[in-house]
């Protein structure tokens, strides 16, 4: 790739493995001649007044102008006064949708075979306002918010997801039999947007239901959207059906065509440094990605390499029950480019 | 037994396949000689202005009176105005724990092996509190209870139940992380319990993760207990390990010492007066009331019966793959007894 055509991506390599698994996805990038640049930013070490976390300015600003971005795993400091880095990343990018696809890995066996759902959580509202307080001694309580603009943003981005993806349907999951007015207006908000996608099969499942389907038989469903919290918990459980988020992709949209990716496991301080951390979530959310910066031809090799190199299992890491470095699968992804 | 030792038991059939599977009940309670006498109460066909619902204040007041009883699935007539059934029922009787064994029928295959724990649901306050309201056009709240009153008396019942059923652990569920208020209150009094068992080892699981383990490896847990919402999504989860609601027994506790058992699976009006139902749910709710009466010896009798007959395979009903009647599987239960 020329250096004048080249995407400008941020990269926050994150604590933890972070780095190590940032280093396995910019060597992939660069034998498959994927014609990004990475812009590298850090969390800092202390708290930024204008962002008032650990982020800095400047990384933000840097996601806001390049539009795309992959995070590795971020490990909060602890202490008070400051926000999570995850849901500062939201708030400040306005990160609306968490778009997590989920499907069986060829080869790596677990309870469920063929599993390829795509889950779509609205990640800025609901149960994570923050507003919470205790009402008198004993009594507290937190305010779930939901509106209508929320739900539309994300309830299109669902709709469209499925049409220019090919997928059949949407389900809304909810809890409305009980929240009638915050899960009702969700739904109301799906049932506006599903009408103007008549080729996209619209049904609503109830959360309780749905997880029981999901455990039974996860083919039952496609696209999923529904609001934070039962994202949180249905996308985590998805990735269980799969074998766990050291193999699930994550990608966040937010307003103005941002795409942030980024693993979703944990920064694992017992293994880092030690060139044992499996960088498959991370390649696999810099593939979703690619995907959104339309570069499917990239998408599709690297994707592929990873999958054949998990399902030949000659190279696996620890996690997966192999003796393999970070290193040596990483190497080996790039044989199969 | 004579007449003088009789117990007396509530019993709402309720709709649907209720009455069916209650005979059933009443069938098997009979053979294995069962000390009961059954009071049997049905939903009424208007509003009782006392109750504000479909349930009758006699039906409430028999309950209050025996202090047990067992109900079959009710349908919520549709209509505006009243309250659904199950969640009246949950505050007139103030049914503030929902306990749900769940465990691997010997025989009946599913993907999980050995699943062997108990959910206990706070069931009473948590985002069932009913309190919504639009904020301005397109934006509604809805406002999670969380109280110290209720956290404690459910992580006691948690917590005693562990201690008198042989169980090892008890896992509090939440999301603290988010709701350090509410969720941070629940844990707290969770806590406090559990300094008073020493020799039950506590543990706090955040709800996503706990959903991802239950479907990598139910076996991880033992009891669990949790805010209402997180108990109604992973009761039915636990459900779908083991095969389904049709199959899981569940029992609500009351203040005063009420038991209420319950089959939590609908009212399957498709099937209904066809003598196809499925009484396995009702049966094993009946069983767990039998427990808490400490009549152990005829609730081990007709489990044993019940699980010997799905064990053997050759009655079963059409959702477990067979083709026997709800008649046929209730006659072969009893001659196992
Ligand atoms: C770490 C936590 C705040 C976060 C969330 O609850 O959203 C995580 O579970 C996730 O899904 O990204
Ligand atoms: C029917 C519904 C109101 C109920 C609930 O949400 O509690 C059900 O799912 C249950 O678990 O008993």
């Amino acid at each position: 790739a020329s250096e004048s055509n080249l995407i400008r991506a941020t990269l926050f390599p994150g604590d933890g493995i972070g780095p190590e698994i940032a280093e396995s996805v910019k060597e992939v990038f660069k034998v498959a001649d994927v014609p990004i640049e990475w812009e590298e930013h850090f969390v800092g070490k202390e708290i930024d007044p204008r962002t008032q976390s650990f982020l800095t300015w400047e990384s933000l600003e840097s996601v806001r102008r390049n539009k795309v971005g992959l995070k590795g795993p971020m490990a909060t400091p602890i202490g008070k006064g400051h926000r999570s880095l995850n849901l500062t990343l939201r708030k400040e990018l306005n990160l609306y949708a968490n778009v997590r696809p989920c499907y069986s890995l060829p080869g790596y066996k677990t309870k469920y075979d063929g599993v390829d759902l795509i889950t779509i959580r609205e990640n800025t509202e609901g149960e994570y306002s923050g507003l919470e307080h205790q009402v008198v001694r004993g009594v507290v309580e937190s305010l779930k918010i939901i509106t209508r603009q929320a739900s539309l943003r994300v309830a299109e981005y669902a709709f469209h997801y499925a049409k220019t993806h090919g997928r059949q349907r949407v389900s809304a999951i909810h809890k409305a039999n009980i929240m009638q007015k915050t899960d009702g207006l969700f739904l109301k908000c799906c049932r506006e947007v599903a009408e103007k996608y008549p080729d996209v099969v619209y049904e609503e499942v109830v959360i309780d239901n749905c997880c029981m389907m999901l455990v039974k038989n996860p083919s039952l469903f496609d696209v999923l959207v529904m609001p934070n919290l039962y994202g949180d918990i249905i996308s985590d459980l998805c990735a269980g059906l799969i074998g766990g988020l050291g193999l699930t992709p994550s990608c966040n949209i937010g307003e103005g065509g941002i795409a942030l990716a980024e693993a979703v496991h944990g920064s694992a301080p017992d293994i880092a440094g030690k060139n044992l951390a499996n960088p498959t979530a991370l390649l696999l959310s810099a593939v979703t990605m690619l995907r959104h910066l339309d570069l499917h031809d990239k998408a599709d090799r690297i994707q592929d390499a990873v999958l054949k190199t998990i399902a030949e299992g000659k190279y696996r890491t620890g996690d997966l029950g192999g003796k393999s470095t970070t290193t040596e699968f990483t190497n080996a992804i790039c044989d199969h480019l």
